[in-house]
């Protein structure tokens, strides 16, 4: 199975478990984001720890959906005014701009919903106790002590900001925590979920923890770099906006050479996590590879 | 134990339930609109359905207080400037005014995950496919086949109703679908989990299922005469919008005298379907005589 299958066999399954029913508008807008052309990194690394550790890939579909669409929810919410006031996502107009406001504001809710709802539903073949294991961790990760606790520090962190002498190591902290929970919670969730549908002991769990959140962190630093570098129509968002608000981000506390190095340390430090335990994987290299290229490492 | 000892319990347990932790304002915005004091006629009603039908209301205290949060989210996003614009909510500036809008955005959002959570966390009594039961519940009338598609139908009537010779016809069905679900939905939800928790066999499910879903709709209503006839200080919330708004309503659709007659109507059909099923509950029959109070019958 190639990135292209993974991602073929993902937006099929997403297109299949939302469909439109009344009142329609709520089920298109929850879908337009939903469904807008991305890379599916974190359902695939759900279901490709789930293969590399012995399991079925079906057996985690639902899960790795419910993720997709957890992290859609996060994007609709994000962009609306009154957060990051974001006009495009992946290159088409944001959520509220098609659907209104409102609308945004209850498709988010409504994934909320929706994407827990899909574990349970779907997940034919694994056991109550299973399930409910696996509700845990996308309830912790998706919560007010995860991927939102992370979005409070970013909004906190507007401003505050400031150049000055102790710098770095005032803020370096509080950027950690940051995006430990902004951005690495959610594929701390795809992989623990993929290994414990595979049935892997606890030991190998803490690893692959370890590993998604060095991803995280790495897969962040790469995203502020590219916020500086690129362009809207690499992106496909408004770009430059961190710098502009004054934002914590890697670039902006380290510079971008140090941010970089920062990058490319992570990276190796998840290759090594996946050789000593002896896990392969063509799929997280490639991953891997793509990230540390686009921001021109 | 009556209706303030009910309070008191669900007010204790909401206060344990959720505890202030770092980022603190995220948790003590979702505390805010959470102990606001409030009737708690959806905790109260799935506490008393399950000891009605022999259960232990401990065993449901998780599911009642989620039933709860739930409600408190709705509240939240409801008031929104982009939905209600409302400045107020149960006498006290609402969760935005407070707390300024992205945090009350996130509050709502963190109160979607924290309720199912709740629920799976704390019901260490019930079976894992009880809890998955509950879930399933809990998922189908929170999300957007349950209370947000209410919400949606209610977006969508603004200025929608025209007083034209048609009218009743016209929105009769409208108006029923949107209260349905936008405030029976989580009524259907408390006495539902109530009684599975309880252990009811499927007819009494259907039967006490019949009761919330009137009661819900003769809720609805009371609460439409109320924004016509209440001043502020009674209500505690921003009164006579409905019609400021041209929103579809019993009241406008029906006229005042008429709201009250089928209010009067469907809150006779509880009590019956409450007699023949041999149900007693001094809880519940207060409940219905204060609501008709209220509303002047």
């Amino acid at each position: 199975m190639n990135m292209n299958d993974y991602i073929e066999l993902i937006n099929d399954k997403l297109d299949e478990f939302i469909s439109i029913e009344y009142p329609e508008n709520i089920f298109k807008s929850m879908k337009y984001t939903v469904m807008l052309p991305g890379k599916r990194l974190r359902p695939v690394m759900c279901l490709e720890t789930c293969r590399m550790f012995g399991g079925d890939i079906e057996d985690a579909m639902p899960t790795a959906c419910a993720i997709e669409m957890l992290h859609a929810q996060t994007l609709i919410h994000d962009d609306l005014p009154c957060m990051d006031n974001d006009d495009y996502r992946r290159g088409k107009p944001s959520n509220h701009k098609v659907f209104g406001e409102a609308i945004a504001v209850l498709a988010g809710d409504a994934l909320l919903t929706y994407a827990p709802q899909t574990i349970t539903k779907f997940s034919e073949n694994l056991s109550p106790s299973t399930i409910i294991r696996i509700l845990n961790e996308y309830f912790n990760f998706a919560g007010a002590r995860g991927v939102i606790a992370g979005q409070v520090v970013d909004i906190e962190s507007e401003n505050a900001f400031v150049s000055d002498g102790d710098t770095v190591e005032k803020y370096s902290k509080t950027l950690e925590y940051l995006h430990i929970h902004k951005t690495s919670d959610l594929f701390q969730l795809a992989v623990r979920t993929g290994a414990i549908i595979a049935g892997v002991e606890d030991e190998q769990l803490f690893v692959i923890t370890e590993f998604a959140k060095k991803f995280g962190l790495a897969f962040q630093i790469a995203d502020d770099i590219l916020d500086e570098i690129s362009t809207f129509e690499q992106m496909g968002k408004t770009l430059g906006k961190d710098k502009e608000e004054g934002k914590l981000t890697y670039v902006s506390l380290y510079g971008l050479d140090e941010a970089k190095c920062k990058l490319s340390c992570l990276m190796s430090e998840c290759r090594d996590i996946m050789k000593k335990q002896n896990l392969k994987s063509d799929i997280f290299d490639g991953i891997i590879d793509n990230i540390l290229k686009r921001a021109g490492i």
